[in-house]
């Protein structure tokens, strides 16, 4: 079974970006056609494809959508709105800022081509963007299984593990980063195991990974966030696997918040931490995770969750949509290139670059 | 402001037991009345009346209620069968066994009064058993005060805390155990801030514990549980306070799920972890907390908990209510007659014993 979390719809010039919305799953499949930008950007902004590197790819289609029926002399000037539109939907998760980076350098690869403000030309621009964008998706794709494969080295017939969030084919082009080397493992008949932390607020292990892990017929048992640190006190768990939204220059990662925790957990607990990640997730502009941006969200994620309020009115309420895992709780981050460990300046470096 | 979690209504023949329907708050302060021991069961295994000293004092009552109208020559069965009755509706909390044993005690130490069969005796006795019930009652008042009062050697001024579950007033008498030492401190005039976890599954952290803390004018922060290891590296907190469900001889702490991954934190960044509980919560007879019971309890809560489903259909599910924090990981054990610390056997033999 294979998830289409993303897909293009139709050709380059009147076509639109169709994506799953996850906010329905896993009671309703059901998806939505995002035909302009601001779709793409609310989509984005409520979660309804999330993932740094669905994030990344939708984006990047959002940016082809966002420059369709526009005319030679505008066309540059609209290309950066939108990018700079798209790049306010999240400020975490540095696969958006990437994949917009690189429509962008394709524009620039071939822009002079609008010089003459020739129609013709600007579509043939269009299609490079939209070419660009389809790379993007179609290496995801790649990307993922190869995490998969080399996610291997770290997980045994009867090994159990626990995950947090969704890193898997719903937050990606279609095979995921943490749950690929699950899904890899299955494929290569490992019994495995996952207990899936349920990530408050949004649900998203409850709601997704719960689903993807049964999707492939992998033994998953759902878990609150708080039961994770007994679970692991119990002797159950061999190791620990999550995505990332960004890793800085010496290995700290941000992702869903709650992943520090488990992090310091599995730390204490001596269970091996890794974090499964594409390299488009490293900003090695950023030299350490208290350089990384973290998103805080509305009270009523936490409030009003499930539709029922289920906290007083008025109370003060902080939700960060991220945490910070400081590089010495990771015991290594599984790439399309091979796994970094130890977690360290130079050996991302050497991966990296 | 003073919560009236439970009260005795009316004579003790026809009277009842009117506690607070704890799983309608914050939405709804709504009261309901225990007519029979039936009721009573059913308050404390739904969770209506919860918190360790709240289901002992609802257990006593509750023991008053069952054998009502019961004539002398079958009183002392159905004592028996009630104190066993009440004693299956939650198997981890000791306060409900302790407090079920203080009635059986009161009624062996009359008991030979009933042998005459007169009805007189029988209401004689039923009078013992409710003054014993109401002296439970009104000691645990007494015992929430003291703790409060002895808690605040380790809270000052400007001081940031976390807390989990709800060790507040609708967990005792009135008062509560962790909160007591908060609504103490701000009695004196500290000024003091609180993050209050919401505590999955049945969200008693941010249903109970922010309603006390707000009704009572205190600084209170909802945050997710798995939230709580990010304040803490921010350096915003002072130390944590939580309640127990029971203590082994060793100091070995059963308290609500999350407790213990919240300890493991406090661990990790050197923050003092306490637990606030009355000597009525120590289990002598367990010599480890791997001897202490733990309540497991059904799927709907995670996967369904505000009427909405939030996974898919047919997941396997692990809910364990609480979890036990091993003794190493304490600082303290406030109690009403002094705080144990450092937590080993032989101080806690000296402040119970």
């Amino acid at each position: 079974m294979s998830i289409e979390t993303l897909s293009w719809v139709g050709d380059v010039s009147d076509g639109f970006l169709r994506l799953i919305d996850q906010t329905l799953l896993p009671l309703e499949l059901r998806t939505i056609d995002c035909r302009n930008v601001e779709s793409v950007w609310e989509a984005i902004k409520q979660l309804r494809v999330r993932g740094a590197p669905a994030i990344g790819i939708a984006a990047a289609y959002g940016m082809v959508v966002g420059v369709q029926n526009v005319g030679a002399g505008l066309f540059e000037k609209r290309l950066y709105d939108v990018a700079q539109y798209l790049a306010s939907s999240r400020p975490t998760a540095v696969n958006l800022f990437w994949a917009i980076d690189r429509m962008k350098h394709r524009f620039e690869s071939v822009k002079e081509l609008t010089s003459d403000g020739n129609t013709e030309v600007v579509s043939r621009i269009l299609e490079e963007l939209f070419l660009e964008a389809r790379k993007i998706h179609e290496e995801d794709r790649t990307i993922c299984r190869a995490i998969g494969n080399f996610g291997q080295s770290i997980i045994k017939n009867g090994d159990t593990f626990i995950t947090h969030c969704n890193a898997g084919g719903l937050a990606t082009a279609d095979y995921g980063t943490a749950l690929a080397v699950f899904f890899t493992a299955a494929e290569l008949g490992k019994r495995i195991a996952v207990y899936a932390d349920e990530t408050r607020p949004l649900l998203q292990g409850a709601r997704l990974t719960a689903w993807e892990l049964m999707q492939r017929g992998i033994s998953a048992t759902l878990i609150c966030d708080s039961m994770a640190a007994m679970v692991m006190r119990q002797g159950k768990i061999n190791g620990v696997i999550v995505g990332a939204d960004r890793i800085a220059a010496n290995g700290d990662t941000a992702n869903k918040i709650g992943t520090y925790g488990l992090a310091v957990s599995a730390h204490v607990h001596g269970i091996p931490f890794y974090i499964a990640a594409p390299v488009s997730t490293f900003d090695l502009m950023l030299s350490d995770g208290l350089r990384i941006p973290i998103e805080e969200r509305g009270a009523d994620e936490i409030c009003c969750g499930f539709g029922v309020r289920t906290a007083p009115e008025g109370v003060a309420v902080y939700n960060p949509a991220f945490d910070v895992t400081p590089a010495n709780f990771i015991t290594g981050i599984i790439t399309e290139r091979g796994i970094i460990s130890p977690v360290n300046k130079e050996n991302i470096e050497k991966i990296i670059s």
